[in-house]
């Protein structure tokens, strides 16, 4: 009554009413609407993503989210207002990369690409316009605009489930934050695209969603390895000496980063080699790559005077400069070519495996202002947005034309990044803060490293150490600082032991980033991520999934003991096997003060290289592969494989192996592993391992 | 050369131009321009400014400043853009209330009207878009929308005075914030009004600013006694004790506020008086003025069900509620009537001198969301910005209808305010940023008290108190604490000196904020604001002026001295005459720890009621004067008065009395006050004192 009567005074006063959404399926459990007249520069059409369809048919054909029927849009005054009901109890995830939370619902982000700073209110370095919600939908705003979500605050006077009204005098429940029923979003732009991922629980509706953006990035196998920066004036010898002294010590290492030094001229930058330090780059980096070492570039996008395309790119740069360096306008061809005939030349074309892309984010002050004209027309809050997404698609494309898989890294993402060869980081340097954002980046479709850089403690140096050996890039940054793993002579060996043990779990990594690409299923994964869609009544943001069988619980430093949330089924300590404990929390401390704690969930099946690995294998390696079994009973897994370096894994040319536990003569397990034929896997000499005693 | 060429580039990509500014004086020394179309709904017309011709007139003729001859616009996709250029070495103040820091140059606003979150960032209570050169211009961007401040950190390529390009790999002097030639700003609207302000100095900026917004307010002579806010459950009888108490230990009072519970329903508010709790508010409001006490009612807008004037209310509020109260839209005028109605009635016909305004600023989540529609039509970003000016606007016009000054408290205001009677306030808390405030709002046509409401320490407590009687509104602000000023015995008596001195201080206030009225001379300001335009190396935020002569350095809680900054003439401690330095600064510390320190100028003539006050003067009361004198040779100063309550003043009854210091025979100094004949005049018995031996 009372909502007939005041869209009734609404229309009378000449307001519009609420129109509900149009959706029209898109894909199987993905609809879409368009409210007003979509933009034409769209996150997801900047990421290029190429859905896929097989993979999405594979995953089932859910019915549109009945709660989403009432959903409303409309264009008003050249904005976009969106509301999507929500539910009493609903959880929500997502919203851009969250540094301090997960459970994002009750917030209000402004959706902005920018360094992280140190507040989870929009502005971050992806800014991914997508939310999941525990009742399994995803919505996705596919705008280059900087939206307002009010992700549950807002309350509508006509809403059918109102909060109750309080007296504050006398009612001591009374709450300034009253329920609100809607997110509500604000798109300042007058048209937008909205889509929908149906799933059974949450995780079902990041694989929808990833998969449609492409499937998740399948990194190349030394991609997953060890990755030392070095510092920002080393010289090709210096590089040389670095890397031998990683092999002398028994570290492992996969690739190396250079830093700003590599070029000329930095920050602007000439993107070509600096003869002084480098003078022979195509034989350094042939060097490297004969011991299956890689080499990343450090760049921002911003050209300097002395740059060889300087000149002929001026015409297509944005009318302001960042840190006194041209900013290119990448929806002119004419600039696309100039960067990729010089990057081709300078870098690809000898061996360079990927780059470090730094400085698309911000803050506002380093990047250029809103006021900054293109000559694309493209606004420049649009070009914000998407900028770090259309750097990292067209390098990500010139590897691709080469068939060569890149992994790089990049400050500056948004929504339809999955497919992108490229992981955020940033200089923010909280860690447990970092393992926040492990967790918030697998809701979003990005990747994100808790980078190891500098410490002050030798305690504080293993923590970091330890937590990025379980992350999407296992890397330390050391550009500024110098430090090596070693640095800290107290924890040098665990920092040796936890690097060992991540460049063993390739199989187990290359495999998770395999369901990634082939699945949807993000590689690390918050606890909401759980495949059976198990709630929490607490905020977990301090321990995360890595794959389908590992919880991974940082230890950080100054803590003598931390607290453990064991989801539902029986885990086993990575370590030992022993039972440690079924949907309950535990207490874990000085039992294990030097590895970081580990767990695996019944029948987990975690394959490791079983001998110490220095470096990524080759193409041709055969290696030999130890099967750690945790559990009691028959269970079944799987291990992928391929060539680890090539696209060739789009023509079927890969292998999903099953693994598989049976119980044989007086209860004993015994293992076998499957090998599709004819397919590569380079694994030999299995043995199983069985953890449970 | 460049330029041209880039021009040329620019049109041949279809970009416009950017147009100069075509600047219309509008009044002496104040210039106006238009760019694109702008917008009905402005502040300046919201608060309903009506420039003081006459005292413009009287500040003289300057011409237009030559450095903005190059200010640019345009309208490019329904956005604004202005570019105004600076010169190496140019400071800027302004942009809204910060909290951190008084200088701008160099810093990026996103003009918000919100709760201050810690960062000037332009999140604040009045995100005011002007800003002060001391190049002796100000600019004024007139729109009611979000707009983003660029204030020397855009950086264009085709500058004129461009930044030097710097290798970081071997420059040390490299620059991560490189020099940037312009102001520029983003207004997100196809239009708005500019306007320029020139001066011969900083100070004749802001002068001509508050002019032209009508003067600064001259409150009622009882708004600058002391106020206590009593906590939110009070009944009337704990009232009147509490007034009692205050006069029986000797504490001086001027108004009293009421907080929540004077209603009957609070959050959201019934606006009427609780039966219970107040059950005879004439009579309460009636013994209390017979003393000469004041009363200010705490509400905020937000309407709720159990307002009488709810059900007539609905049609013209907004989609969406605060804290579960409808949200009028005082653009309709019925809504304004029914308020108008409810207030005179319940409120003003019985007396109530004022109100204290909440809730009008944020956070976001405690304010309407940017996806509310309002029945006017005007966007919830429009009405955001310019709620709390409205809100002061429309009340102020009821006290003024009955010929009636009054002095309240507003959590959010913007460009324009200057002449409204609300003082700013909020809940940050932090001490010293409070005092940085004060600077800040020196610039934009703002007053702020930096309110002491609960201490950890008694130390604390003196410091809070002693600060904020040398403020706009000397207030405790007690609704939750229920703090009282002799809460810590400890500093009872030292509270008790400095709220006498603040109540004999009237005098000098009242002459202060006359010289705000009449001259556009702001009460509080910041040290840059010093007449003779003296420029300052460092950054002076923790000390000011309060009006000509005294120069305020309060000591913060913990600090055992402090450094005090001197500018040029000679400087006189205000308890001793002691000089102190000149263009010096000075450590002060232990000496004086019961007392602020304050310095009086050179030529300074400090007009006191010569006994101690309780209460404010009534209108017809004969007060002893004593004027101190703190100089060695003749000078002369004015004093203002009028009949302290009315607007009679707006009609020429008032006196400005002439203070003149002569030398006698052998050196001696000797003083005279001459009055005009037949004018408002309270003072009898008027005593020198000569402070300087």
């Amino acid at each position: 009554m009372k909502f007939r009567f005041l869209t009734l005074f609404f229309t009378l006063l000449g307001l519009p009413a609420e129109a509900q959404l149009e959706w029209m399926q898109v894909a199987p459990g993905v609809w879409k609407a368009e409210v007003g007249e979509a933009e034409s520069i769209k996150p997801l059409r900047v990421a290029g993503v190429e859905p896929r369809t097989d993979a999405l048919q594979q995953l089932g054909q859910p019915v549109f989210p009945s709660q989403l029927d009432k959903s409303a849009g409309e264009t008003l005054d050249g904005k976009t207002y969106l509301r999507f009901p929500l539910t009493r109890e609903e959880q929500l995830f997502g919203l851009g990369l969250n540094f301090k939370s997960v459970r994002q619902r009750g917030t209000i982000k402004h959706l902005h690409v920018d360094h992280y700073g140190g507040r989870d209110d929009g502005r971050t370095h992806a800014p991914v316009p997508f939310y999941v919600s525990d009742r399994g939908y995803g919505i996705l705003i596919n705008s280059a605009r900087y939206l307002t979500v009010y992700a549950g605050t807002a309350v509508r006077k006509d809403s059918s489930d109102p909060p109750e009204e309080r007296d504050r005098n006398t009612r001591k429940d009374w709450d300034a934050s009253p329920y609100s029923d809607a997110v509500e979003i604000l798109v300042p732009a007058a048209g937008t695209e909205v889509y929908v991922f149906a799933g059974k629980n949450a995780l079902e509706v990041v694989q929808r969603y990833n998969l449609y953006c492409g499937g998740g990035v399948l990194p190349p196998l030394w991609g997953l390895g060890f990755t030392q920066r070095t510092p920002t004036l080393y010289t090709d010898r210096d590089v040389l000496r670095e890397v031998d002294e990683f092999e002398a010590k028994g570290y492992p290492l996969s690739f190396v980063g250079l830093e700003p030094g590599w070029q000329s001229h930095a920050y602007p930058n000439s993107f070509v080699w600096d003869k002084g330090r480098y003078p022979d780059p195509a034989g350094l980096v042939k060097k490297l790559v004969d011991k299956n070492i890689r080499v990343n570039l450090w760049l921002n996008p911003y050209a300097s005077t002395k740059s060889p395309i300087y000149r002929d790119l001026l015409p297509y740069t944005a009318s302001h400069t960042v840190w006194v360096g041209v900013v290119p306008d990448f929806h002119i061809p004419t600039a696309r070519e100039l960067y990729k005939k010089l990057f081709l030349e300078q870098h690809l074309s000898i061996g360079v495996s990927g780059y470090k892309i730094d400085e698309t984010d911000g803050y506002d002050s380093w990047l250029w202002p809103d006021v900054a004209r293109f000559p694309s027309g493209y606004s420049a809050e649009q070009i914000r947005q998407t900028f770090g997404l259309q750097v990292q698609k067209m390098t990500a494309d010139w590897f691709r034309e080469r068939n060569q898989r890149t992994y790089g890294l990049s400050r500056a993402s948004n929504a339809g990044a999955s497919a992108l060869p490229y992981v955020l980081y940033n200089d923010y340097y909280d860690h447990r803060d970092f393992i926040t954002a492990l967790c918030n980046s697998s809701f979003i479709g990005v990747l994100w490293t808790p980078e190891a850089r500098s410490s002050i403690t030798p305690e504080e140096w293993l923590r970091r150490m330890q937590a990025v050996c379980f992350s999407p890039m296992a890397m330390l940054n050391a550009w500024a600082d110098g430090t090596k793993p070693w640095s800290f002579a107290e924890v040098a060996e665990q920092v040796k032991e936890v690097m060992q043990l991540r460049m063993q779990l390739l199989p187990y990594l290359y495999t998770t980033f395999a369901q990634y690409h082939f699945e949807g299923k993000p590689p690390v994964r918050a606890m909401y991520l759980m495949e059976d869609g198990q709630k929490f009544g607490q905020e977990i943001r301090d321990q995360y999934m890595l794959g389908d069988f590992l919880l991974v619980a940082p230890f950080f430093a100054g803590e003598k003991s931390r607290k453990v949330i064991l989801p539902n089924g029986k885990w086993y300590d990575f370590y030992t096997g022993t039972l440690v404990g079924e949907n309950t929390t535990i207490t874990v401390g000085q039992e294990t003060p030097d590895r970081i704690p580990l767990y695996v969930r019944e029948g987990g099946m975690i394959p490791l290289v079983a001998k110490p690995l220095l470096t990524p294998p080759g193409q041709s390696d055969n290696l030999p592969l130890k099967i750690r079994y945790y559990g009691t009973e028959p269970s079944e897994s799987r291990i992928y494989d391929d060539d680890g370096e090539t696209f060739a894994y789009e023509n079927r040319a890969y292998s999903w192996s099953k693994l598989r536990v049976t119980k044989v003569g007086n209860g004993t397990l015994a293992g076998t592993v499957e090998t599709p034929s004819g397919k590569p896997f380079r694994y030999a000499h299995i043995t199983w391992e069985w953890m449970v005693k």
